[in-house]
């Protein structure tokens, strides 16, 4: 979870350690939006190295999200019994839920909400929802007849441990538990607004369920699946559909759950929706930059594995050069969005988006 | 979908054609409760003799349950978009949830919001809802990995038809898209109460999705192939938390979605909680009876396979007398449940449970 700079962004000169989504002004004109731009490329390297730097900032962005983790790891872990019957369900369940991870989309929610004016604790269930769903789509992905991946995050993964139909029911009983706690009144904490809450959960619902099937996640993997081993090269339209789809939909869903939650209005909910489309595909751009990029050692996985794979990325579809612009390109899109809310409540969100343009793993 | 003698009610004398449960005394004395539990068992058999002569009777159970069929299946359909992509996920999805079917859970659904009084059309949606969470549930338990069927109603199974990953990932989308189904405000009549249906639909999604996951459906699956392949003979115990879990479980969420929707009482609620849980297990001990009481061409499927596959049922472990008398019990212990009701609001669930007894297939 280190902030440090990414080869994106190392040619960048660091200026003042500012937030700057609340100060800079909105403007209409094209060459304003132009230089708006500009200066958040600029000062997102900035706001990146300033934010490791905890002591001297505004936001400790590392404390907030090892704050958020360990509250989030707390509430999945009381979510799911340990030992109770049916015991090797719970505990396939458990040992994938709890397999540790950065827990980047309940962050996203938390912070969402947060920055729609609503305490984060209203968003703690929808917040651990997200990672059941999450979690779930890995198990299944993995399975033999899809990825067939042994290993996840170092780990044997779960059908591997459980077998393939424990797998394949804790897969399903994760999606119905992301629900289950969505919509329990226990779920949450009993300062919610009796009046609008109900509807604001259901809407929430409404937004996770959309971001699993034959509109997100599920698409996602039938693409991939379809793409994969085959010589073709996969075309860009079609490369930003599976991402889209298989990374960025949860992640857009993780923030606007959060924001609908925090009481957000439909303009500030479409604002939020369009900040997580643009970090959803950065994630994936910036997930092929380093494959390409790192050594295996600094990833923590095997490095180059897209390229011997023959998969089709982003640098190999546009070059490293370009891909490194339209990541940068995509920060910012995402970082403008944030621009007029209160600069304080858009800190996590904005520091969320420097993270995943700048993560080195 | 014949109404006709089930085996279990074929010495009982036909009476007069009466619908009993609003007309019957409640009363708290044991004699009573007896007395009343005998009239029940009699009057059961009259009067699905009664509804199946529809011309003469108050209500048309046969046109009920084609009417509502045809409603559901309109809805089932114009939930999934044909020949949109990803195209072999929507028809993997469409070939399993339109492949017929009695739907018996629909039906359940819309008749309990029907006995809180709601009109029928609001439960519409959360009707479709569990018509898709129990065929996900089939195309996941057929798997290879799972039960490894091969057919389903006659059908090549959706592994079979589609591949093992379309199979999972398009049970993945239907049980997404069933609380997406419950969620959108679209999928509910204009003229629900404003202030009152978010909360009931939030509560209804809680119970949809807990009789899934390790509560339900799943917990079931789990300890059902724990069962499989051993000689042992199951416990009685196991045996019917194998079928709370895999059968009553989703049928019990079937009418309390159903009751919720409509407006009951937590009172009325749990009333026809305690139905639904005798009628779910009804429904699996005449699934057992029929197996050994039944030719295969009176099924529809192979008779006798209970006994050649070595599984435990009902009449293996209690014989096939006591297996009458327990379902003859359960029968009773479900209408009882309905006496207090409007007798005309009632006549649905009452049927259904004299279908579920008395049904030869």
């Amino acid at each position: 979870m280190a902030l440090a700079f990414h080869p994106l962004a190392a040619s960048r000169v660091r200026i003042a350690p500012l937030l700057p989504a609340a100060v800079a002004p909105s403007s209409s004109s094209v060459a304003a939006a132009r230089h708006h731009r500009r200066r958040f490329s600029v000062v997102v390297a900035t706001a990146a190295a300033a934010a490791s730097a905890s002591a001297t900032t505004e936001f400790d962005f590392k404390a907030y999200m090892v704050e958020r983790a360990a509250a989030v790891n707390r509430a999945l872990d009381a979510a799911i019994p340990a030992g109770e019957p049916p015991a090797a369900l719970h505990e396939a369940m458990r040992y994938a839920l709890l397999a540790g991870g950065k827990r980047v989309r309940p962050a996203l929610c938390l912070a969402a909400c947060g920055i729609a004016g609503g305490p984060e604790a209203w968003a703690m269930a929808p917040a651990a929802a997200v990672e059941m769903v999450h979690t779930m789509s890995l198990v299944h992905d993995d399975l033999p007849c899809m990825d067939d991946d042994d290993l996840r995050r170092g780990k044997p993964t779960c059908h591997v441990v459980f077998g393939e139909p424990i797998a394949v029911l804790a897969g399903d009983a994760l999606l119905s538990l992301a629900f289950h706690h969505m919509a329990s009144v226990g779920s949450y904490p009993p300062d919610v607004d009796p009046e609008k809450h109900p509807a604001r959960v259901v809407r929430a619902i409404g937004e996770l369920a959309r971001c699993i099937g034959s509109e997100g996640l599920v698409a996602g993997q039938v693409v991939d699946l379809e793409m994969t081993g085959t010589s073709e090269v996969v075309p860009l339209e079609r490369l930003e559909y599976i991402h889209l789809h298989k990374t960025a939909a949860l992640l857009e869903a993780s923030v606007v759950i959060g924001a609908i939650i925090g009481g957000a209005t439909d303009e500030q909910i479409e604002r939020l929706r369009k900040y997580a489309r643009s970090i959803g595909l950065l994630f994936q751009v910036v997930d092929d930059i380093l494959d390409v990029t790192k050594s295996s050692e600094e990833l923590g996985k095997t490095a180059g594995k897209d390229l011997a794979s023959d998969k089709t990325t982003y640098p190999k579809l546009l070059g490293l050069e370009k891909s490194r612009e339209f990541a940068e390109k995509l920060l910012s899109d995402a970082t403008e969005q944030l621009a007029g809310f209160d600069k304080e409540k858009a800190a996590p969100l904005l520091h969320l988006a420097y993270y995943i343009a700048h993560r080195q793993n």
